[in-house]
This record gives C-alpha cells, sequence and structure tokens, in this order.
C-alpha cells in the first residue's frame, strides 16, 4: 500500500498539475481532491484526462482532511490554510502548502507584506520553506512545508548563489519579472479582468510594481545567505502573452565578480548536482517554453561592464517549479523517494 | 504639388509602415521605394493593401536618391545609411534615418558601442535628434534627422520628465525592456533564429543583457537633461511572444520624490500638450495592445517607498513611436503640416 | 453641419469598431454612444484612444434614440433592435442594424432559425439586406439596413458569383468556417466561457456544428441568385486561437466549371470595380491577419477534379467586413459619401 | 536487455517527439539517433531536456542502420524511406516508417497522388497501415509498419465508425482539417515560408486545398470498410496559428442515421476498449490544446436535420496520435510491449 495524498484546492491550475504529475507517481494515490466550488461534481468532467480519478467527486475541504492521506496538498486562496492548519494538524500527516500563509517566519513581516496580522503566528517556526536546492536538508525532516511563491522561486535560484558567495551588493537588488496568465489562477482567468484571449493576445503590461507579497519571502531567505548585511529587493512583474512560464532578470551590483564566466562557474559549482536546474553558458539565455510541464529551472548570469553589475536570469514553468512540481519533489524528499521520481525534465519542444 | 517622399529599406517592417502611414497622408507621395534585396518586384505583391504602389516596383537605392524626392527615409542595415548620407547629402533634400548610424553625437561612443568607428564623424553634429517630445525646435529646422532607436524613444519618454526635474539618481538608472518579435526586423524573422511560431509560441527570453547599443543614445540624451550628473544606464532587452509593442521598466534612486501621485504630476504636466502620450494614473498601466499601429505612447510612474526607488514605465508600439510613425511625426514638423497628419491614436481593440 | 450618428451598443466590439472607424469620417459625428450596461460611465475610460468621444459618456439607448441622429447604428443582443425598431422607426432616422433581427424575410424561416416568432413580421420586408457588393442599388436607396452576418458576409461574397452564374449544384453547399474569438462578443468573452488566454491559446475546436442562425440568411441571399434551384448549405464554424478574422471555405458540386482558371476569372469580373474586394489568384490564398481593421475582402476559388468540386474561399475582418466596416460602408451610400470614406484597406504587416 | 531503437530522421518534430516519448518508455533503449544535417552535433545541444542522449551525438542514417537496432523508426522526407527499405529491410529488424512512402498499396493510386512511380512496388504489400485503433491484429505481427498520416489519422478516427455500419454515403465524404504549424516540420517552419511568428500569430488561411496527398490513403483504407460502395474524399486542410495540433471536421450524407444519439452511441461501441479515444458527447466538442503530448484522440459526430448528414468530428495532436505516439503505440504492439506503455493521456491544462 502506497502513501495517499489529498488536494486541497484541486479545481485550480496549481491543484490540476498536482493531479496530473501525482497521477504518474507509482508510489502515491491520490484519494481526495477538494475544491469548495466544485463540491460533488465529476473530476473526470474537469479534468478528462486523469484516469485515476475518472469515477472520483470533487468533495469539501473538510472531507478531504477527514480522510487520513499520509500528506496534503493545500493549494488554496490566502489564509486558508491559515485557519486550517494554524492550530496542531493532525499527528502524522504531512502538509505542503502552496499558498503564502506560512512562507514567512516573521510575524511582523507576514503583517507588513500581507496587510493583515498572521492568525496563528506562533506557528509560522514550524514550518520549512520549501525550496529544495536551498533546503534539502530541512525539507526531508519536515511535516510541514511552505512552498516558495513561484516569483521566489526563480528569484532565488538566480541570485542564491551570487549572495552566499557574497559576490553582490544584497541592498541594491533589482528583478523585473515576466509571467504568463497562469500565474493569476484559474478563478482570475474566468473573471474578465483582462485575462480573455481577445484582451491578452499581443498585449504585455507591468503590474503590482510595488509592494508584491513574494518580495519578502525573497528577502528573507537571501537574508539566510547574506549574513549581516542588509537585503533590499526592488520587484516588478510583467503579464506577457503566454500561458506558462516565468523569466526573472535579477540586477545588483557586483562587489567582487569581475566576468561572465567567474558568474557561470559559480551556478555550475553550486548546481552541478542538482537534477532539475540546467545552468546556461555564455552562448544561450534561459527561455519558457521548453520548461513548460516540467520541474526544470534554467539559469545564467552575465557581468555587465558597463554598470558593474551582476545580471543573473532564471526560468521556470511557474506551475512546475513555481508549484506543483516543487510540491512533489518536497514530497519525494519528505517520504523517502528518489527525489525525481514522476517530475520530468523534458517539456514539449516544439 | 505635394510633398514627395522616397523610402530606402521599404521591403523591411520600419520601411513597410512607413509606406502603409504615408498612404494615408494627403500631403505626401511616395515617389520611390527602394529595396536592394527586390528590386523589379513588384511593391503589390509585397504590401497587397497598398493602393497608392499598387503599379510600382521596389527599385535600387541609387535610383531611389536620383528621384529627386523632397524627403528621403531611410531604414537600412546598420553602416548603409553611414556610407550614403556621411558625405554631403543633396542640397534641398531632408533626410530621416531610422537607424543607428547618426542617433549619437560623440563619435567616441559610437565606436564604443558599436564597435566600430564611424566612417564620417564630422558630419555627426549635422544630425538631429528625433524624438519630438524633447526637441521639437530642433527638428521643425532641421534637414537631417537622426530617428530614436525603438527602445531608447520609450526610455527616454518614460525616465525624461524625472530626470529634467532632478527627481532621480541618474548613475543607478536600470531598464528591463520588453518586445515582441518584429523588433528584430523581418530578415532576422525569416532566418530561423528561433523567431518561427513553433519556437516563439509561448516563449519568453532576455537577450543581448549588456552592451545593448540603445544604451548609448538613452545616456547621451539623458545627459542633456541631467546637467553635471553622471549618467549610467543598465538595459536588460526581453523577447515575449507577440509581433509589436515595446514595455520600458525603468527604476532608479529617487532623490526628491515620496509619492507616486508626485510623480503622476510630473508626467502630466510635462506632456500636458503632447498629442500622442497618454499619462496613465494610479489605476493602471501601459500595454502594448491598443498602441500596435498607433503613433501612441503610454506612460506612468510609481514611487516604491520600499526601495524608495521610481519606477518609470512606457509603453509604444516599436513600428509606430518606435520607428515609421515616429519619423512621419518628424517629417510633419520639418515640412509644416499638422504634427499629428495622418498618425492615429486608436489602436484595434480588441 | 455634417451627418449626425448613434451608436447602440456601443461597448461591444462591433460598437468599438463603429465608434474607431467613424472617428476618421470627417462628415460624420457620432452624438451619442448607448451601452446600457456602463450608462454614466465615461467612453474614455472605456476606449482610451477616441479623441473624440474623450469627454462623453455612455448613456441608454433611449436616451440615444432621443437625440435626433440622422443615422441610427444599432448593435445589440438579439430581439432588442427588433424590440425598438418592429414599430415604425421616426421619420426621417435611418437605421442600420448590426444584429439579426431583420436581415431575414420570411418570418416562418426566422422562427425555424431563430427557434421563435419575429414579433413584427410585417415590417421584415420594409429592411434591406446590407451586402453592399449584392446589393447597392438597394442600400443607396434605403432608410433600414440589415446588416449582414460576419459568417454570412464571407460565405455570400465566395459563393454568390458561382450561384450566379449557375455553376455549382447549390443543393450540396457546405461551407466550413474559422473564426477569431471577437466574434463571440465582448460580453461572451468575459463570461469565462473558456475564452480566457489560458484556455484558448493553443486550441482549436469545432462548435455549433448545426443549426447556425447564419445559414439562413445564406440560403435566402443565395436563393435570390438561384433562380428556381433548391438552397441548401450545411455550416460548420470553428474557433481558432486568433483575435479577429474569419474563413469560409465553402464546397460544391460544379454543374459546368472545370478549371481553376475559370473560376478565378468569374472572380474577377464579378469584382473587378469592387474597392474592398482582393481576388486572390492561383499562386495564394485568402488569410486573416492582413485584413484586420479592414473592409477588406480577400477571396478565391479552385476547381477540384477529383471531386468534381467548386472550392470557394473568402477571408474578412469579423469586425469589419463582417460588422462595423460594412456598415459604415452602408452609411457612406445611404448618405452620398464617397463609398469607400473612413474605411482602410491596408491592414498592419505584421 | 531491452529492445534497442534506432530513430531516423531525429532532428526534425516528429523525431524529437519520438525521442521525448521513448524517453519515458522502460523496456526500450534508443541506441541511434539519425540527422543528416546534424552529423557529429550533440544531441543534447538540439534537445536539452533529453538526459538519456545527453552525451550522444546525431549520427548520419547509413550508421543507425548499422547499429543493429531491434526496430528502425524513419521519419525522413519523402522517398528517403523508400530508398532505404524499398529491399529487403535486414532479417530480424522492424521498421516503423512515419512518412508516406509505404502508406499505399496500391502503386497506380501512389503515382497518381504523390505525382511519380513508387521505386519499389512490390513491396508495398509488405507494409501494414499502421493506425492501430482500425489494424490492431496486422500490426502485432507486423514487421514493416507504415505510420498513418496526421490528417489521415484523424479522419480514419471520425469516419470509421460509420463507414463500418454503412451509416453514410461515402462516395460524398468532405473533410475541413485545421492544423498547427508543427504539421509543416521544422525545416519548413526555418525557410521564411510565412511560419515565422510576426506572419503567422492572428493568421488562419486555407492551403493545399486539392490534391492532397493524405487522401489518397483516407479512401484506401475507408475503402476497407465500406465494402463495394465508392469511396471519394474531398479534403482541405487549413493553417491556423497555434504549433500543435488537428481538427477534423467530416461531413457525408447520412444513409441511415436520423439522430446525434444514435451517431455519438455507434462511437461508444466502437470505441469502448480503445484506452486512447475519448468519444465526446452532445454537450461538446473535440478541442486540441489538453491533447497537445498524448497519444489522445476525442472524437464525436452530430446528425444535421437541415442537410441530411453526418458531420463526424476528431481532434489530435499531430505529433502525438499524428505521428510520434502511434508510431510507438504500434512499437508496443509489435514487440508484446503494453499498448499504453509511455504513453500519456492526460496532456497539459492549462
Amino acid at each position: 500500500m502506497g502513501t495517499t495524498a489529498a488536494v486541497l484546492g484541486a479545481s485550480g491550475y496549481a491543484g490540476g498539475e498536482l493531479l496530473r504529475i501525482l497521477e504518474g507517481h507509482d508510489g502515491v494515490e491520490v484519494i481526495a481532491a477538494a475544491a469548495s466550488s466544485k463540491v460533488g461534481t465529476s473530476v473526470a468532467a474537469h479534468y478528462p484526462g486523469l484516469a485515476s480519478l475518472a469515477s472520483s467527486k470533487f468533495i469539501a475541504v473538510d472531507e478531504a482532511l477527514a480522510c487520513g492521506a499520509d500528506v496534503v496538498f493545500a493549494s488554496m486562496p490566502h489564509t486558508e490554510s491559515m485557519a486550517l492548519f494554524g492550530g496542531a494538524p493532525g499527528s502524522g500527516v504531512k502538509v505542503i502548502d502552496l499558498g503564502g500563509d506560512f512562507r514567512l517566519t516573521d510575524p511582523q513581516a507576514y503583517a507588513r507584506w500581507y496587510g493583515s496580522s498572521h492568525s496563528a503566528p506562533d506557528t509560522l517556526a514550524s514550518w520549512v520553506y520549501g525550496l529544495t536546492e536551498w533546503n534539502r536538508q530541512g525539507i526531508s525532516s519536515a511535516s510541514l512545508v511552505a512552498n516558495p511563491g513561484c516569483y521566489a522561486a526563480a528569484s532565488l535560484l538566480a541570485l542564491g548563489p551570487f549572495v552566499e558567495a557574497g559576490m553582490i551588493d544584497t541592498s541594491l537588488i533589482r528583478v523585473s519579472a515576466l509571467s504568463g496568465v497562469s500565474g493569476a489562477g484559474r478563478a482570475t482567468g474566468s473573471e474578465g479582468l483582462g485575462l480573455d484571449f481577445a484582451s491578452m493576445d499581443n498585449n504585455s503590461r507591468a503590474y503590482g510594481v510595488t509592494g508584491h507579497k513574494h518580495i519578502a519571502e525573497i528577502e528573507e531567505q537571501l537574508a539566510l545567505l547574506a549574513g549581516p548585511d542588509e537585503v533590499v529587493v526592488g520587484f516588478t512583474p510583467h503579464l506577457v502573452p503566454m500561458v506558462r512560464g516565468i523569466v526573472t532578470t535579477c540586477t545588483a551590483p557586483s562587489t567582487s565578480a569581475s566576468s561572465t564566466s567567474a558568474l557561470i562557474s559559480i551556478l555550475r559549482a553550486r548546481y552541478a548536482d542538482e537534477p532539475f536546474i540546467r545552468v546556461i553558458g555564455e552562448e544561450a539565455f534561459p527561455e519558457t517554453k521548453r520548461l513548460n510541464g516540467t520541474n526544470l529551472v534554467e539559469v545564467t548570469a552575465r557581468f555587465d561592464e558597463h554598470t558593474g553589475g551582476v545580471i543573473a536570469i532564471a526560468a521556470i514553468d511557474n506551475l512546475g517549479k513555481g508549484a506543483a512540481g516543487q510540491a512533489v519533489q518536497n514530497m519525494n524528499l519528505m517520504f523517502g523517494f528518489p527525489e525525481t521520481t514522476a517530475l520530468v525534465s523534458t517539456g514539449l519542444v516544439p
């Protein structure tokens, strides 16, 4: 008998991607798919391809939690995870939360960036930040994992090696990010907020250029690598006309590096053993399309002689390494499966 | 008898857009369309919609120059304008060059950014930089106008008011730009360099993240506004899956502003009388789609309390305000036509 | 003082395209823009590019009708035009209806295809079917014009010459049509019916493959050309991932033609003097992109030796010749303006 | 030791998809990837995601054939397979050809549709047509399998059940098909034939509307089901702006059916045990996006009372069931693997 899983928020984009990935995982069986807005409706009608759940119906969150699954994936609107897991989760159950409720350790930072106080501040310390490449040990032994935000995952994977190596001025980090529309979530996409095809095709725009919540976790995680140095991140996201994919282009003044080859060497060294990180050399740049559907990360860097700056760039699938793929990678670690189980690194080309 | 025009490089994207716009200009007649690679072939076969040139053929550049047109639009590969106009253009003829050969006044800057010496450095001072909103007087009386680069136009229109007002630290400007594929030119788009539909759809990537030639003109033009302050610009372009459109997101530390409303007021004041500039308030952001086919610019700004920075954002059609539209706006000024003649500010929606 | 116009349904796609086109019409002033769902809101907020209506607000339909405009364009949901104009429209006012309420002359056909009885069957005979190329005389002297459906316009322009010439078996016509998403209307596009970007990108599907309402007007109009022959049309539309554009591929057994050149000659002869019809020869096929924003039609035909059939193909912009462009062409005729006023035949390329 | 495979034409779209699918097949090892134009270059540079071939180079076709692979997949330009396999393939080796050289059994039909005589007409009878759902037995015991053309696969899967049941007039079949750009092949996509992003975005067009080669195999295969009845197929393909995906909409006069439910019952009965066929009921239509990357087929049908016709519709991924997926399904049968091995039926959504 394998590991059993419940997926909360199963009708959303990340929830659907979890179901798709877990269908290919021989060691895990999804025994509950919860979706508040679709309770009682057929999973197959929503996801016609999912053979393993062909005869299942979406159930309520409470019902899903009562199923006794070994692992609960929660991909729900902001504050709903806090309400569910802010008390003590049932003993024995492991939780991987894909939302933002438990990503920060500092309740004050939470209040500042999320605009209201955390309802269970004392529990924040129980959660482990789930970016595998920077916290594999912690995740392996964790019961409660807070999966990174999509922009944060890409930004941290690009910047981390240079902060760790003390090569950039962490007080002047600027991140410009591009995202496809699935980053906004399925509910948003249906609400007529300019994400219909006729509005979005051939259209690009910046949005939320100040105060994005992912800044908080980027700063908190980089601070762990930066030692005493101040970490300040400016972050500007853009919406571009594609479905999946994130590119983060991160700049900061260099404090020691003075060549692109040195920067790429740092990346190669840091990520040499990482199964999902593909370091791109001087000949090319990370791009999104070939990563769609995978848990892969492409990363590169350049030294800009003109400004004396480091430019670190990463690309991911926001629903892969930026959400469901990363969550399954964490689950594999937490339950002792080989880390790459059910996670592919070959996207559709073309 | 109206003004006569010759278009050099008429089979390219910007050349074609010039023909399209000029067809709607009652005061101008295109008497020569030159395209080296298509000499002798029918213009109508290349541009089936152009009624005014339905019976014309593409001719050679030399032949076009001998036609005695009142104005020559040159949209040609790098260094070809230099060769043609580096000597003395014929007296009486006015030239609007859409390439990069005459945008810089400093020959040394040219050599540094373009990688080789300018072949006619003494003539650089004869050319006027053609960004109308910042040089209307100069353009009106000019015979030789160097049309801005597409990224430069958008960046300068976003940053200019704040540099002029002394509100940002010009030594730390960072620009992140997005562009559709037409920025690469028609020839490039056909060469199998990853711009085919199957490669580009759902794909975004950074490219040329250091050393972009447009940096030189951005810095030179901003320096005119910055007084004694040093101007250093870091610039990173990205290719996104759309045909037309540029977004430039520009950041710099604020030196005096401390609110978004103050920044937007600066933009509104500076651009109050500009027919092609639409200042966007706090409620939204510039976006590309509705600008396609127009000469319009959308611009906004935000103050970022977290970093103490100014974020200035502009969107344009790279073939409109970023090339052919701007060129016609300049021609209108140079020949005494109303500035908006033949230039629309209503794009297709949807 | 020019002609005054009111646009009912001005916040929809066709209504917006009418406002855009009429802004460029020197002889017409839009004095009322009605939109039931947006009464009192700024037109500029909805259409930022429309300088001529920058200070206007959307008003109610009744209010617009009371403005005394010389011409009323009605682009409203099914049955609303019937309710407004089913009685006697005010004397002197001319109406161009872009919906389906008055396109058929036979009340029984209306009931059969639209699923309910017409509320003003006696008025149907007062309306003229507004496909200019096939009814120029009638439109010129009409007060009430029913603009064709988008699919019908393309189908009739492709098939008409061959039916008129008696060259096809009209009892076995089959039309396969492709449409971009704007054919579904703005309201539909925002309703989460699978027209969001994430659902529609890279997605194509047939829909409404039996019983499409446009069949009725195609059959009725072709019957006028077919004489005693029976006309039966099978019609299958498909939704494809683009914003604007329709392609109709029409097949029928040939009764006399036996070569492609003969078919193309028929098209060239029939449309020789038509300003908006571009007949494509054997070297290529109609395509949509270059028609977007224009009132243009591309049409061609092939003889298929294998089946003995005629294949006639047309492409249009569904919001141009398929809606607003055709409506303005009709208005030009009805008011004595040159027929091409304000209508362009050069689309954006690329 | 598992089954070994060689892929000829490995740098093309179908070849790449074969490599991607086979990487996930536990029982098969690709020991040779041949690509004439890339001999000696790294497979990883072309397909960065393919871990299993990360250290391999593309080799020549002859070299690949000499590797002694158990199965050869050939995905090469027209006539190249004929040259290679027109003589006797090496004993023991099994060949799955994805091109058109061996799909027809009638050399005269070959000459008529392909425009030149077959160079090895006597060998045609040795090849089995590889549409699994209609020839599972034959494929299981075959050594030489001719994989169906992409349009043919979709058309046959839609029409087959109704021809087999004698429900349509097979002399009047009309197929209208839509395809994404990958149907044209990678080489074509790079050749500047209008498949660059700037040309293809928002663009649809018919092409090759008479004489498409796939007609021949559709007619030959349907004739096997039609008994003495004549089979004539008219076929018109369209190119639409997506990367992968085919929709075929097939019409024919009904000879017995008179309801949609009857037609859908026929489909459900015929395909009840098929692992890759999803019959869509009256509530929806086949669509392409969710099939991308899978070997799945969606199929439905409608009875059109107005014309008395049957409309049968199928959607597939042209590189999946239309090429590489179908090829692997055939290989599974030929080598005794479970038929669904390495083939998924859950595409990326969104």
